[in-house]
Order: structure tokens, then sequence, then C-alpha cells
């Protein structure tokens, strides 16, 4: 793991879950550069609330973040308790409490164990390191199976900066944010504004294009937090964090649709040939919602008639006399029924690998869109139907 | 079972699928009223292409369906197939061809068995009786484990009509019909225009208010044969009619969510308050369609988090301070925090019952939507993850 230089995180166990890391605790030696981009349901969870508001400024020192209770849900109360967990960072590690950004992923409509929380921040304060991130990525999950960190270093002009992410993931995963927290950091030196746009594009090519059950969460937050320890960014440094960070979203993106609850395998799926990029974007997320599609990936059931159905009832515009599908560059529909050289046993063989793609093309236009999703198997309907319990 | 006068049904195996009825002939001895309804995928089967063709003249005096082979997606084979179909049944009956309506369910992109088809439609013919109707309805089964009849009897001014429908569902139901066929006959009087205003109305309040899964099949097809046999209909019997037609409907509507792909129970969702009828239907679609809502409702879970989630997220206007939520009348959410008099495990015991409504209120305005819908257990993806095989 290769930490950028001035962070430091903790993750350590503060009782909200029974014998579990539940607290986490990003900090930055310097004060960094930062914003955040949060889910779009319209029920926002309180620390989202809390802090959109505080990035007003774009500028933080202090990620706190809890696990096991979504502090969603929860009205003026909620919001006083995001209030505190700030506070708690801001009093222990001596920093302006408008610089601690706040968030919390669990179950919805229950009070935060508050005082739990305040009692914990010291321990978790002086548990601080470079090394902390994994503890901090283990503190943050919830239907994980596994932690999920990433990190890219890039050199240019005799300098080097390092993008190191972690996210969580899991269940409630879709466009636009999911039950998906991702925190970044860097060394790199960057202004708020310019901060803004690579955080955006680095998101929309990430984390907004993938899906595990098409729910989306009121507690999705990414933070980007850049500190310029590594000094200013100079020519061409541009160009390089956009692509570590790019690398590092993608990476924790992708992890998170491998961990999406009860998933067997990834599958790519890329619609071309649409009318225009929102047409494919619709008809992409139809395929990987569709209940029946889902279960047919789980199945390696080359059944593309459920396909033809998803993309009749996207809302889009096709003609079902042009469709062609081919799953790893193996034709299964031409022309809207089914390709002459369709193998059903051989694109059975591909179904049933870890990963693989589907291809769409509705050879109407020039709109595409490709996104990652996960299979509906036995398991996600187990880990669903018990989770609170 | 009271079978309308002047109406005879049959239902028999032709091969399709292997030892199972799948073959089913409507007949009626007098030229009929006929209406049809379709689904709105824009993936539509050879037969839902023929049929709505020939339903433009108003009138029919049969039909044909078969399951084990959707005839979707297979191009102008399938269409030629489809009026093959017709042909075989009305040159055996002695009928127009264009008075035969053609419907099939089943595996999509596959063709049909056409021959198996015509060379079984004299047998079947025969086998047409009053009692037939049973034999009809088990032959339009798919993953259906029951077959779905309705009928109802109504008296007016000294006169007696009667209504009857067959049906089939399963999986992909949902809006605006699904991979549903209905079949309702009556010997009630009534000219077309005024039949396809009746059907409207009846499905809009029964097959236009469930859903199973979301998934809406290239196949759906309602159609109505009235056949006049008992007589013109006269004064106060078009609201007789009106009355019968909505309770057969409504009784089959249930049945198939009843009979939804490895549902074990049925939940009524009702949405009041919403700024307008719209946004009522979406939120309550929305509810009905997010997996984490389906597996809580499986796992007999009150996790009303994720309603607000699914209320956040579909798309309407909502203040999550406003939401109320209740389950068979005891609260679970009010003012968007949980009810101070939530009893989890009451609600608990509540949704453990094979029938429950809930009930969530907006409070923003006059629209409002109910709707039927089932849960997602581990049988739909065993169902699902190997219909084919």
């Amino acid at each position: 793991m290769k930490v950028p230089r001035g962070f430091k995180a903790a993750g350590i166990s503060c009782g909200i879950k029974e014998g579990a890391e539940d607290l986490a605790l990003i900090y930055s030696e310097l004060e960094a550069s930062a914003w955040g981009l949060f889910t779009s349901n319209r029920v926002k969870a309180a620390p989202v609330l809390y802090s959109r508001r505080k990035l007003r400024r774009g500028r933080a020192r202090a990620i706190i973040a809890n696990s096991g209770c979504a502090n969603a849900c929860t009205g003026p109360k909620g919001l006083e308790d995001a209030r505190r967990m700030a506070q708690a960072v801001a009093r222990t590690l001596g920093i302006p409490e408008g610089e601690v950004l706040v968030a919390s992923t669990g179950v919805i409509g229950e009070p935060l164990p508050i005082e739990r929380i305040e009692a914990a921040v010291p321990e978790l304060s002086r548990s601080l390191s470079p090394e902390g991130f994994e503890e901090a990525a283990r503190a943050i999950m919830t239907t994980d199976e596994r932690p999920k960190i990433r990190w890219a270093s890039t050199s240019f002009g005799g300098k080097e900066i390092t993008v190191l992410g972690i996210a969580k993931g899991a269940g409630m995963i879709r466009p636009n944010l999911a039950t998906m927290l991702a925190f970044l950091v860097t060394d790199a030196g960057i202004d708020p504004p310019l901060l803004r746009g690579l955080l955006r594009e680095a998101v929309s090519e990430s984390f907004n294009r993938i899906t595990v059950d098409g729910d989306q969460s009121t507690n999705d937050t990414v933070f980007l937090l850049a500190n310029g320890a590594s000094g200013p960014l100079g020519e061409g440094g541009m160009g390089a964090l956009r692509e570590a960070l790019k690398e590092v979203a993608r990476g924790l993106a992708l992890e998170i649709v491998r961990d999406g609850e009860g998933a067997t395998k990834v599958v790519e799926i890329v619609v071309r040939g649409a009318r225009n990029r929102r047409d494919a974007e619709r008809a992409a997320y139809r395929l990987a919602h569709s209940p029946l599609v889902k279960t047919a990936l789980f199945g390696s059931d080359p059944n593309w008639g459920r396909f033809m159905v998803a993309l009749g009832d996207a809302g889009v515009k096709i003609d079902p006399a042009r469709v062609q599908i081919r799953i790893e560059g193996l034709p299964l529909v031409k022309d809207g029924v089914q390709a002459p050289e369709f193998d059903e046993a051989k694109v059975r063989e591909l179904m049933r690998r870890d990963e693989f793609r589907i291809e769409v093309d509705l050879q109407l236009g020039e709109g595409s869109f490709g996104l990652f999703t996960c299979d509906l198997s036995y398991d996600y309907v187990r880990i669903n139907a018990s989770y609170r319990s």
C-alpha cells in the first residue's frame, strides 16, 4: 500500500456492531482542498445533509465515518448527532469543526449511538497512522465480504503524486452513487474549483457506471481530499492526477460490483447504436436491473429473449428487426431474431466465467454507454431477507 | 363453473411441451363483438402483431392459444406461423380466418412447431365443450402452479348475463399487462365501441395494477368476446356487465399475483397524498419493484428504511419529513422518522400473513394509487435461473 504524504487513517470498534470495526477516521496533516458528491435520493441521511453544507468552503482536514447505523430518517436529532461526530473529532485533533466531514452507513431509521462514538474518538485519533487505511476500509464495511482499497502513483517532471481510496458497497448500488461510501485522498496540490471537476469526471466513469440491484441509498457519499503535500501540481500534473484518480475510482467501483450482495459474476453491458447517449444509458440500465436478465446471468442461461424483452421495455427507441446481441463476441441475436450461427452450448460456457461482456447494437445512431453489474443469486435473497437479524 | 351461453372451449397436448397441455381453443357459436389489449413492450410477438390487426373489425368467433413457445423474435416466419394457427382453426370450424384471434406464451426466440399445432387442431375442435374452459386454462400455463379461472353472473330486469375468464401469469408481470394472457367471454350483447371502453376500464383496475417482477413481456394479451347469446343488454345491463367484468378481471389479476413466481405472499401497496395520481402510481411501482423492499417482504422484516429509500428514489415529489407509513393500520413511520408507537414484533407478525397492506401517505396532495405485488424469494431465483433447462 502506498499512502499519499501527510495522510493518516484508523479504524476501530466502538460498539455499534458487536465485535467488529465500525468507526473510521481519515486525517490530513495539512489543510486540504475537498469536495464531495452525494446520493440523489430525495431522502438524504443526516451526515449527507451535514457534510454537503460543510463542503461549501471547499476545505477539509478529516473524515469520520461509521458503519452499522445510517443515521438516516432520524430527524433533527440525526443532524445534531452528525454534528457531534464532527465536534468530537475537531476537539480531539485540535482542528476547526467545519473541516471535519461525516459519513455513515448501515440500518436506516435507528438513532446513532452517539455517546459510544464520542467516547471512542480519542482512541481512534491515537490509532491514526499511514498504515491505518486498511483498518479504516474494514470499519466502513456492512454486508461487504472484503475491504476495498486501491492506490495509484504517478510521476511527472521529477515529482510523484499518489492517490489512495477506500470504499464500501455491497447492496443498493446503482447510478448516481449508491449505499456506497468512497473516500479518496491525494497529496497533489490543487485548488477546490479544479478538484470539483476532476471528481465529477472520475465518478461519472466509475461509481456512476455500476449497479447491483438498482436501489439507491440515502447515504451515498464520495469525498476527495487533496492536501498538496507533494507540492504544487505544475505543468503536466493535472493530466497525471486525472488519470491516477480515474484508475483508483474505477478499481474501487469494480471491486464494489465484484463484491455485490450474492454476486457470483461481474457482467459488463455495453449498448451501442442508440439514438443518443441517454437512450444507450437507459437501455443498459434496464438490462442490468431486469430480474429476469439477472437471474439468467446467474444461471448462465443464454436466454436472449429476456434481453430483447428488457430492451423493448426500456422506454427508448428501438427497431426490433435491427437489434444485434453478442456475448464475448459470439452472436446471439442478429436483426432481432436468433443469429444463424448461435451456439447455445458455447455461449453458456462463456457465461460460466467470473466476468464477461454483453454487447448490444441497436443500429439506430451513435449513442453508446457501458456499465458493470452482477447477477441475482440465492445469496442476494438470503442476505436481504435477513439483513437485520 | 358457470359458462356464458354459446361458448365452448378445449385444451389438449399437441407436443410443444412434453406430456403437458399446451394448446387451447375458445369458440363462440355466434359471431361476437371483440376487443383486445396488448403489451406496450416495443418488442411484440408475432401473435400480438397478428391479432391486433384482425381486431380492427371488432368481431371474432374464436381464440387459439399455445404455451411453451412465445413465437416472439421470430421474424416473418413467426407472423406466417401465427396466420397458419388462425387458418387451421378457420378451416376446421368453418369460420372466416379473420375471426380467429391468436395468442402464444413461452420461450422467446424459438420457432413455433406449427405443423404439430396444425395437426392437433381437428382433435382440439372435436374436444370443444362448455366444460372445456378448465382444460383451456391449463393449456395456457407456463410456470404457473395453478390454472386461473373466474366467473360472475348478474341479473337485471329478469335477464341474466355471465362473464367468464381464464388467465395465465407467473413471471414478467407488470403494469400495462405482462406475460400474461387473459381471455374473457360473456353472453352479453354489446357493440364493439362500447366493448372497448368496458375492457379498458376493467383492465386498468385489474391487470394494470399488478406487478410481480417489473418485467413486461412481448406477448401480453387480453381478449374480450361478447356474443350476445343472452339477448340485447337493455336498460341497466351496461352497469351490470361492467361490474361482472371487473369482478372477473380483478379476481384473475389477484390470482396471477398469488401465483407469482416464487411468491409466498400478496402485498397491497397503497400510496396516498401524492402531488397527483401519476406520482402516486410511480411511487407505488417503485416500492413494488425494489429488490430490497421485495426481499424484506419475503423475510417479514419491517425494515421501513428500505421503503423510504424507494420512495426517495421514485422520481416523484416527496417531503421526507411528511411521510407516513403503516402496515395493516399499524404505524411504522411518522413524519419521516420511526413512529413512536412502532412495535417491531407486532408488525413482523402481521408481515408473516399471506396477504397484507402497506399504506403510504405523502401528505402533499390528492393523488392516490393502489396495486398488488408479491415478494422476492429463493424460489423466484430458482425458477428463473433454470427456466429453460
